[in-house]
């Protein structure tokens, strides 16, 4: 596995002249090592790997960490700094979006001096493109997910609570295999479908609501992110109608997504069509974002993102309109980008769906 | 909830002759402001607060946090400057162990020179004393998780698998009304038990194997944590006298604990009982930790801590001894400090306890 992720750190090294590049991001950790840990650092020099961690996790380290020297330490600012004076490495590059300041301050005072030197926007997208081994767990995450969902369709009825649907949903995605849930669902019913990012509540789902699910599941570190919207009853003529902005905003990204596009495009085409359609101040969140072993990653499709889409990356195309005291629609998909457009991972239909 | 909270803000606010305190970590924006979503700041000033966010969570704040102004903004750090420059503030504490290296540059280069000043040490501590509303939810949740590992023990067998076992536990935990699952529940048998975190595996516990379960429950946002060992089948003379080791030092643990005295104290009975029983090597974390919002939050109870123990901590004590190859106990409870003692909150027997 690590072999090209680690010579791409090591071009980093060489191309930021610095001495050795630490990683702290534990997503990071993992594609780099393949620790599945909870706390841990990565150290990668011209001439080798280090990984460090507290004795909680070196039994583990040492199964799943085959290619880095695995050193424990008792503090690991204090295990980061005698490394780094041990190899005498002068700079170190470091990821400045995920060090806090209190552990860079106190690292900076043990190290020489100008010694460490933010290195994030070289390190931060080297797990946008996904390799095969990737985008099969990535799908196996997809099926878990989208199977459960489908088992799960028959509760989204009146009477039935938002809580009990999400825990259901829940249920199903473990027993089919999912390590773990990617995200807290939400299933958020009629005016309560406002809330982008709102929980499940003991709000039971009524006739005439419009019902937005958003879920994924975990598979071995991978994530899937999906959202699909249902209306309870036949849905009125502004169910329909903002449904159907939401979806042609949804169909359009995709058929621009390929390979050189600016994601900052693939993001105004949704804005610019819901914009167009009246609704723009109620679609407030970007078009989507990459998904790996992160639910959340690069690249950010959005206004101000300066990613370029490229083949191998995994990301989602989420539009939505929320109108308070009204309710919401959102649709998203995973698209993997392939050599002339992109391939819809989610397979489940964009149809307007009614539950009675 | 948030006035008496909110002053304890605005005495470190005097205290540090700053204009105004940036709270950045979640748990310590949902302490404050009651907001329960995932992203989003708080400011608070002498004469008011401030609670920021993006329009995903606009409608939500609005809801759930009454004694703040809610401001949307579209770029956290834009928005925060903004209130920053539109309030003419000078000096702002921020939360340095919270605040990546970044976002500190990034916010630095908005404001006026000098304008933020670490006050890490000072805000750290806010969430460590409960009061009477947290130690109800806190008691709830470990209730939860207590009754949902009684009606789980039977599956702790030969033949079954650490995966099934916790996704079962958990999925009672559940049902039996938490939120959520407060961290992904520790299932480890035979030599796995030696990895203190290590991940439920398609092993089946055997006869002989000692099995570690770590697990807790979420709810309304509180959590618990505690830890039992299972012998499967009638335990050696080492597993029981392993087993006994950290048991003791468990017990004497808890019968330190009482306000004044210092975590690293409390630390040193553990780690002093096992070192004494020729076992020191194997046990490499620390003794406790509060719990709270977070499952992982301060006091620290550890050999370097310099917490102090107070009257309304909660925190747990969990010593564990690990022996590679061989396997490992720990005996994990929750403590409320009181006046004079402490009040152990979990309530299942810690006596060896056999299952076949």
């Amino acid at each position: 596995m690590g072999e090209g992720r680690i010579n791409h750190i090591k071009r980093i090294l060489r191309e930021g002249k610095v001495d050795g590049i630490l990683i702290t991001n534990l997503e990071n950790i993992r594609y780099l090592s393949g620790f599945t840990g909870s706390d841990g650092a990565v150290m990668i020099t011209e001439n080798k790997g280090y990984f460090l961690t507290d004795s909680r996790y070196t039994t583990q380290a040492r199964e799943e960490v085959s290619e880095f020297e695995v050193i424990q330490y008792k503090k690991k600012i204090e295990g980061l700094s005698d490394l780094i004076t041990d190899l005498g490495l002068k700079g170190i590059g470091f990821e400045a979006q995920d060090l806090t300041y209190q552990a860079h301050s106190k690292l900076a005072e043990r190290v020489n001096e100008g010694g460490l030197i933010p290195i994030n926007e070289r390190v931060k997208n080297i797990r946008t493109v996904k390799d095969d081994g990737e985008i099969g767990l990535i799908k196996r995450a997809i099926d878990i997910a989208s199977t459960s969902l489908r088992e799960n369709v028959r509760r989204i009825m009146p009477g039935n609570q938002e809580r009990e649907i999400a825990l259901e949903l829940e249920f199903s995605m473990r027993r089919n295999g999912a390590d773990s849930i990617a995200f807290d669902t939400i299933v958020v019913s009629g005016d309560r479908s406002a809330l982008p990012h709102g929980k499940p509540s003991e709000k039971r789902i009524q006739r005439g609501d419009s019902v937005i699910i958003d879920y994924g599941a975990g598979y071995r570190g991978y994530y899937s992110d999906e959202t699909r919207t249902f209306f309870c009853g036949k849905p009125n003529r502004r169910q329909k109608e903002v449904y159907q902005i939401v979806k042609d905003a949804h169909d359009k990204a995709i058929s621009s997504v390929r390979p050189g596009i600016k994601a900052m495009e693939v993001d105004a085409i949704t804005r610019g069509w819901i914009k167009d359609a009246g609704y723009g101040e109620y679609f407030g969140h970007g078009t989507g974002h990459g998904v790996g072993l992160a639910v959340h990653e690069n690249p950010v499709i959005g206004p101000e993102s300066e990613d370029i889409v490229e083949e191998g990356m995994v990301f989602t195309i989420e539009p939505g309109i929320y109108i308070p005291g009204w309710g919401g629609v959102r649709i998203e998909d995973m698209v993997l980008v392939t050599g002339n457009g992109c391939e819809v991972l989610t397979n489940l239909s964009k149809e307007i769906e009614i539950v009675e």
